[in-house]
């Protein structure tokens, strides 16, 4: 075959001579196109430039300008990484690698200790040296058999090779340096001039825990230098905003695998958040009508069985504890059966209903350790769960009211993004579902008829319901731009069928009543994880752990003054920090505004002689002239508004969605 | 042989013909020792009255007025218990029995369904028949092999027989009924004219819950009919103050062994009233200086391999959880490891000191299911626990200010009757505990030395230190009479040393904390339980979950003032109930009483019109009547002084024991 045949993206055809090249191609099309182009893509495999192209296929020009030609620099950059490191260290093994549009990592296992962060600056000034030297990559294609020869005192390359499905593999070799596969790397490396080395992280080998761990070295790379520029910015934006890096500036939380993957240890400050958080949330649900209970977190794994979770939620529980006697115990996944004990343990009338049982409930699911992420993926947390057994005409009252609850409760934690989705099940896969046409015809209904009757925007989305009944989700967008669910109320008329709940109706006779699960502030460990992200770690005055710190100017003069503050706020509940250390003034102030300290008092001597506080507010570089019995005031009414910083135009957002 | 030696409980020694009887030596003696002997004890084995005395030996005559006499007549009631049950069911077998101080018990196994509590009355009867009819009980001598072939069809009787020593066995008969072993029973039934059936239970057979359950009936037997009545009052007081009638009248908590042995449900009424304790010893410790933290219930076993207790109190933990990759997770039968992570996750300086890391800690401790009840031997508890680490310089003046705090607490909830305990090491065994003689005199002296400072009247316990050091406990007197340690506050010199603690001091060295372990109130469990039983139910305002019950006089006329009530008291953060069904006023009021509400407020016409309210205070039988404003601000400063009857009072005690 003298000629190929190649699809472009348009899916015009051109004929081409075989043993041709991208960038031949390209030329042929375009010069502006051959100085921008850096990789070709011929039947989804990439293609160096100039690589020789010898079949017919769907063929794609990678550009400087598009996410999978910058994908083809950041592999360059990750194979100079790898070149370089083999320069500095002549022992060094590599594992896998990757680019994407995010950046590229390599992973390394250096037997004289991993590397450290604290030498990527020396790893990132070799790279450079191999691009100035800019000597070509070299390209060849050899037997696998003679490549694994090659690498046999190297296991994860040869593992790498096994996994290969081909017979002939492409290496490329650059000074002592080889690697192979269906790579495209930029023939000359001139234009890898903006790249950075961003972190270090372990990493298991092929990613199982029972695997050696390898260090995997990040980075980027981008063709040009403003790309780059606001690249790291937004990465440190992120990581300014991830609520691990908050979490540990602020000294909130951690998890240490050692003790216990996934399971969080609440510092002072950060159990000081949640706490404000538990007991805001359960007045708010008791002044609803909600009957707070506690129940334990471990059950006999007969209810689970009952309840179904056992058949088809195994996977995400605990191994279940053998008790002897026959008797198995296990942690809870859910709280629904524990509350229906509680319905249970009476018999129920009519008159009682809706019967609003809720809780902290502490709960335990096995995730995957590679899945867990400090506070927003663990394997215990503490749901704000409630449950509510109601008559089915109930329904719409009491989801009505759950939703203004809700918003309520939004409100108060500034929290404006979120969108409302109906989900009902699929139409075309009622099998799928609890079997109930009736039933899941008016609950459909009645919900939407209820988001109506509210004036809320919704969005249905159908084959979303869960298997038991219709629910709505409130959607949140996260600060690092995710979407979770916060909220949700869900209708179950299956747990009251397996649990043979019942309640004496009006007419004397034993009814049915539905269950309404539903959660308001989702688990304490996510939702804190969440304000953390939102708030930056600069909470309103009424979460804040430390709400006032007071700094004398002199410790000789002004100490007695600072105590006395302290205590006077402190007998009105505030959390009031004082600094009497033996520091510069300037010191002090500087972490208490680090440390995100809503207010900031110094005190010398003018304001003990006036019995006034000079206040400097988070985020202010004025600080302010108050009188001291006034500044206490202003904080109370700051900590009983929720301190918005607005109470008008939060309120507003409120009305703007409910306009009732 | 033709002669014994009977030797008396004064050491009088006496000789008599072999083959006397109990009754004959009494009759000897006194005539009216005579009359009120019912049985002897000849080396230390119980002998009926008319039985042939045949050997040397220790011998003591039983009365009726003695606990041993009484004990006799009640074996005799449950032998008569079995022979009217065998009467009025041929095929029913027996269990144990036994006979003491507090009572009898037979265990019974029918095979048409147990004994229920409602027959009772009915066995009772036919116990009186038989003790009218007076028929002699037969006793006779028989081989073990020929008993063994009487009970061949009776399991239980089979293996009672084959668990006794002897070749030759004494039975007793009386009708179909027969019974053996070394019993002492009335030779007249005459004197069996006091007695009661109190309750039935189940119980396993020999106590091992892999056994069947068969159901113990309990009674009880007096020789006179005062002593019947005043213990029959005695039983109702205990029950009515045991927690366990308390929490199921008031509808605070359950336990159902089959949803899991030892793991209570709070229902809503006894969760208000945990959730008021927990806030109140959480605001009170933060106020005191503690950290507050939440960590995980689940931790690697390791931790508690490294802490010891898995090596000395592995029998009292759960089952380890297998997560995989060599990963044991398990639930903490303690909160000290937990509390160390908090500590060791910085480097501590001497400035810092002491740090008082403390939590409402949930634990799990495998228990017997023999052992449980109700909420005072549970397996899952929530401890208000803290761990002090300090520099031991600093102990006395941390333990003089933590033991200041409990009695403060103790104030607050009233509870006046507990004596100190100071325990120390066995000095003749010192072996036997962490090896540091100065630490253990050292710490020994500054604990005496801080109670005398204080002015404190305490005990002192050689031998009953825990291994790791010294300690104080607050031991309380509870409601049934038993005593139990509330409070504890423990040196501990190991664990420290065990996990590597340390703390830079001024001199820029590392050095040694020790920890103090540390409980107030114990856990919320136990606490609740001796709450219900000190009150008897009947909660002080702040505690109570119902603080006050709004009913009116006329539904159409009054029940918006009522509604109007309970908004404006609940704004105040009070606990109101209205009761709007459609009963009776008086049908309402009984039953506010019997649910034990400090305060039940009756509204009509002119309290309508007079903006007052009608006041009736649990225990008193008149109401009063006050200005609704008035009367909310005395509920308020209740609440606020946590309500003790006379405030006075009860300060006066804290000063008696405190005197600084």
């Amino acid at each position: 075959m003298s000629e190929i045949t190649l699809t472009f993206p348009d899916n015009s055809e051109r004929h081409f001579e075989a043993g041709t090249t991208t960038l031949s191609v390209a030329k042929s099309l375009a010069s502006s196109l051959a100085k921008k182009a850096v990789a070709g893509k011929l039947n989804g495999t990439l293609v160096d430039i100039e690589q020789p192209l010898t079949q017919d296929g769907h063929f794609q020009i990678l550009t400087s300008d598009d996410d999978e030609g910058q994908a083809v620099l950041r592999d360059t950059a990750a194979f100079v990484l790898g070149a370089a490191l083999k320069k500095l260290h002549k022992d060094i093994h590599f594992g896998e690698h990757e680019a994407n549009d995010d950046g590229f990592y390599l992973d390394t296992d250096r037997a004289a200790g991993q590397v450290a962060v604290n030498e990527l600056p020396e790893i990132k000034k070799a790279m450079s040296k191999v691009i100035s030297a800019n000597q070509p990559i070299e390209r060849r294609v050899v037997d696998k058999t003679d490549l694994l020869a090659e690498f046999k005192d190297d296991p994860y390359q040869e593992s790498l090779i096994n996994a290969l499905d081909a017979v002939q593999i492409a290496v490329y070799q650059l000074g002592d340096y080889v690697s192979f596969g269906d790579r495209a790397l930029l023939k000359s490396l001139a234009p890898l001039k903006h790249f950075e080395l961003l972190s270090v992280a372990g990493a298991y080998w092929q990613g199982k825990s029972s695997n050696p761990m390898l260090q995997r070295i990040y980075g980027t790379a981008f063709f040009k230098a403003a790309d780059l520029e606001a690249d790291l910015k937004r990465r440190e934006e992120i990581k300014e905003r991830d609520h691990r890096t908050i979490g540990r500036d602020l000294d909130l939380f951690f998890v240490d695998p050692e003790v216990g993957a996934g399971l969080p240890y609440w510092m002072p400050n950060g159990a000081t958040i949640r706490r404000v958080v538990e007991r805001y949330i359960i007045d708010k649900e008791v002044a609803n009508g909600y009957q707070h209970v506690y129940t334990p977190v471990l059950m006999n794994l007969n209810a689970y069985k009952t309840s179904g979770h056992w058949a088809h939620y195994r996977e995400d529980m605990f191994p279940p504890m053998d008790m002897g006697d026959g008797e198995f115990l296990e942690l809870r996944p859910m709280n629904c059966p524990s509350h229906i004990q509680i319905y249970n343990h009476h018999n129920r009338s009519y008159r009682e209903l809706p019967i609003r049982i809720a809780e902290l409930g502490m709960m335990h699911r096995y995730e995957k350790s590679g899945a867990l992420s400090g506070l927003q993926r663990v394997r215990e947390m503490t749901l704000n769960d409630g449950h509510t057994f109601l008559a089915p005409e109930q329904i719409q009252d009491e989801f009505k009211s759950v939703l203004k609850m809700m918003m309520e409760v939004y409100d108060d934690f500034n929290i404006t993004d979120y969108t409302f989705r109906l989900s009902y099940r699929d139409p075309a896969n009622t099998e799928k579902y609890f079997d109930d046409d009736e039933m899941w015809n008016n609950a459909q209904t009645m919900l939407k008829q209820a988001m109506d009757d509210l004036g809320l925007d919704y969005y249905e989305a159908e084959g979303e319901a869960a298997f038991y009944g219709p629910k709505l989700d409130v959607q949140t967008k996260t600060a690092m731009g995710g979407e979770e669910t916060m909220s949700t109320i869900q209708l179950d008329f299956m747990l009251p069928e397996k649990f043979q709940l019942t309640y004496t109706g009006a007419d004397g006779q034993e009814h049915r009543p539905v269950m309404m699960h539903r959660g308001i502030v989702g688990t304490m460990e996510r939702f804190t994880a969440y304000l953390m992200e939102m708030y930056k770690g600069a909470f309103p005055t009424w979460l804040a752990p430390v709400q006032v710190e007071v700094i004398p100017v002199n410790l000789d003069l002004h100490t007695d003054y600072v105590k006395s503050i302290q205590k006077q706020m402190a007998a009105k509940g505030l959390r009031v920090k004082t600094d009497l250390r033996n520091e510069k003034m300037g010191y002090k102030i500087r972490e208490a505004q680090t440390q995100k300290v809503p207010y900031t008092l110094v005190v010398g001597d003018q304001e003990l002689a006036d019995q006034t506080v000079s206040v400097r507010r988070y985020g202010e570089k004025d600080a302010t002239h108050e009188p001291l019995k006034e500044f206490i005031e202003s904080v109370e009414a700051d900590v009983n508004n929720y301190s918005r910083t607005t109470a008008t135009s939060a309120n507003s957002s409120i009305e703007a969605k409910l306009d009732k």
